[in-house]
């Protein structure tokens, strides 16, 4: 065995160990401060020995929060598949680039198959798209694809135009982010207000379409959201579709978080009228459990992408040969980039179909299963109707008590006893926590679990 | 031993499996017609078989290019390390996002050490930065930090301005895609002529600044690339910074290919003037031998990037408390990040900065005797003078013959027979061969066969 090959198997073990352990905390709490005093971070003039290095693994799994733990409820992905970490393990081990077809072949078609077979889902029967750094930058890329259909003289002459983007006040605020970078500005993204699920109404996005026109602003994108963030609501596709085809302006669905409906014949009216858009942006790092990042934007019309985001100035990679319909880099905004595909055809190849139809009604019967629990406790309220696999609540066993006050107390010495992570957030000024299912491994016994954690602290405050 | 732990072992024992085997080719090539017929694609209804999926890792790896190959001088990119590898399976095993401390801690710690210690190296004594998704990224995040800086009203309004950035007519194709993506324009990339070696000339620069200011434009950023794409040139800094003082421009550094040899002390000075620029692109992925994606924009002024990325509408994730100050989503345009930092600490901790020197030094030496051998060889040309680890050379065997045409076509039936790979581009208009030294475990009996491998084909043609 070589030094290398020994290093190496140690590693593996490690991760099995880790994989097989049953940990009781999600995460071993440390301040920065006391976690800087534990751990020397500092660059060694000399490599260190093999035992050290082993020791650093160690380290890092012992203070990194377990995202796959069951009492993790925190963000809306939560740890990795086994399919997945392996996918990811042999795209780095074949580390190459998705620029090209000749660094890149197997990984170039998985990447086509998947592109095809995410917008088979949405209904874009002859879509296009490609793999992006993550949803935010796949909600930019259906932004610029857009901005430059409505205006045709930005890319070469710069974006010289009063413009203006349509998405709810619940929408993710990656659009913001894309509104900046995009020389849109963030004044003319404009939010549209919601309904008390937290659902863009169609009437309010036609006033506020109508309202940037007469402010002499020119309306080109809506972005309607399929699972928000704090609430998991799905705006009503169809009725703003009627709008966006009336005024001629892109429509964009935002379905990183609830795109995986689709997956499930019983979930996917949650889509209904999906393929009216003209782009979807999926994360397969949030409900197919993959690792981060595996995201796509996907496009109804072929050849936008290419024509957006296309350069003469790289002659250098692309070249004009047999292969060049397959080099994919000439429809990404990126030039060396990962092939995240792989990690996702895995995972399919090994749940296939039925198994993530499976694992995302699953999901849908736990989101029902915990807000049945809240409902049925009297300590608890249920802060909005569950639409999706967010549960808002709060705690509310001490009604004398200042509940805001109350519930980001008890949700920071949760944190703090690394027993579960949850989150919170505002809702209409209110401090609400936000139970996110996200990881199809859950079981009743866990939600069990989580609430009585909520409860033991609650009941001391 | 679970079910899910014998496929990771078996998973396992294929990857120290592919490390241990000496291949002869670097890729087993197949056009994309032919490897659709080998691998069936298609997403299936029901999971497969264990089997199944081990056979399924196995076809990947037969139908992959072996980017760690001795024999891959294709990119300026080669293989993993082996601490990089480990690194990057610690970080899908530990699946997290670097949005906040919480979800982060060590990780978040890892990355402010590193950024500290690569300003330190650039000369940035208080400088900030944040991991991104590639070199290309980088490069726009400068682009959009200047802008903002030079444009206040931009992020809110809109880029309604028209401005002017300015390159060497040598610099990465990404500077038009992220002037495109700002809103900037790709006619307001103003392309510096450079000088025989490929470095921009400041006077021309000084002529552009002024021509763009007389045609109205507002110049506000110039890109200096450290390492070009081609011809491995380092452009002037100290002269550029002049020109950039005297104008007040943000001065950024495209160094994802020669940041470096910051790493040596014999090379730095290639550098020289590094701490005068404003901001630096680092990718760790190149030189320093990790898997992709390792990159990093390093600002010399704290502050700067919450300023130009931030907003104020994720009250959901982000939250005013002890630790904010550790939340690094505050400054990045994603949302959902990798942590990309424990691959480049690992193998950081694992060589120790001497042994990082030693790799470039050594890598060095490796284009110099590469650039020997052509020289000496009457069948080679040298057609650009080596500057760094890009050898510039084409076959010329056969003088009668289109050289042109030749040099593709040897290129081409090296690359489908697998034995070599090399890419090719054009200068001044004609076809030459750039042989890329990425791999610092690359030996001159590597390079010696390299060319008997060029000089094989040459002569049949």
């Amino acid at each position: 065995m070589s030094e290398q090959d020994e290093l190496l198997s140690k590693a593996f073990h490690l991760v099995r160990q880790y994989l097989e352990q049953d940990s009781e905390l999600v995460v071993q709490y440390e301040s920065p401060e006391s976690l800087n005093t534990k751990v020397d971070l500092s660059i060694p003039a000399i490599g260190v020995s093999q035992e050290k290095f082993l020791y650093l693994l160690e380290t890092y799994l012992t203070y990194s929060v377990r995202t796959q733990h069951p009492q993790f409820f925190n963000q809306l992905f939560s740890g990795s598949n086994l399919p997945g970490l392996i996918g990811e393990l042999f795209t780095s081990l074949t580390n190459t680039s998705m620029a090209t077809y000749e660094i890149a072949p197997l990984a170039t078609l998985i990447e086509q198959t998947l592109i095809a077979e995410l917008n088979a889902y949405v209904g874009f029967n002859s879509g296009e798209g490609t793999f992006v750094t993550g949803g935010s930058n796949a909600n930019m890329v259906a932004m610029i694809c857009a901005r430059n259909q409505a205006f045709p003289t930005a890319k070469d002459q710069g974006m010289l135009h009063q413009s203006a983007v349509f998405v709810s006040e619940q929408a993710h605020y990656s659009f913001l982010k894309a509104a900046n970078v995009l020389g849109i500005g963030l004044n003319n993204v404009i939010k549209v207000k919601t309904d008390p699920k937290g659902r863009m109404i169609p009437q309010a996005l036609q006033a506020a379409i109508e309202g940037a026109i007469a402010s002499g602003k020119t309306p080109f994108f809506v972005a309607a959201t399929a699972g928000t963030t704090v609430l998991g609501a799905f705006d009503p596709i169809p009725e703003i579709a009627e709008m966006t085809q009336k005024h001629q302006l892109w429509l964009h669905i935002d379905a990183a978080w609830g795109g995986a409906v689709l997956l499930s014949d019983r979930y996917r009216h949650f889509l209904i009228g999906s393929e009216r858009a003209d782009s979807l942006t999926w994360d397969a790092h949030k409900l197919m459990g993959l690792p981060i990042v595996c995201s796509a934007i996907l496009i109804k019309h072929q050849g936008i992408l290419a024509q957006t985001v296309s350069n003469q100035d790289a002659d250098y990679l692309f070249h004009d040969h047999e292969n060049s319909a397959y080099d994919l880099g000439l429809t990404s905004l990126q030039c060396g980039r990962k092939a995240d595909s792989l990690k996702l055809w895995l995972a399919w190849q090994y749940y296939g179909k039925s198994g993530y139809q499976k694992k995302i009604d699953w999901l849908l019967e736990m989101a029902d299963y915990a807000t049945q629990k809240v409902n049925q406790c009297p300590e608890l309220e249920l802060m909005a109707p569950t639409q999706f696999l967010n549960i808002c609540f709060r705690y509310v066993g001490n009604p004398s008590a200042d509940l805001d006050r109350l519930n980001l107390e008890l949700r920071d010495r949760l944190v703090k006893s690394g027993k579960s992570l949850v989150n919170y957030t505002f809702l209409k000024g209110q401090v609400i926590l936000r139970l996110v299912l996200a990881n199809s491994e859950v079981q009743r016994t866990d939600l069990d679990q989580f609430f009585e954690n909520i409860l033991a602290i609650g009941r001391t405050l």
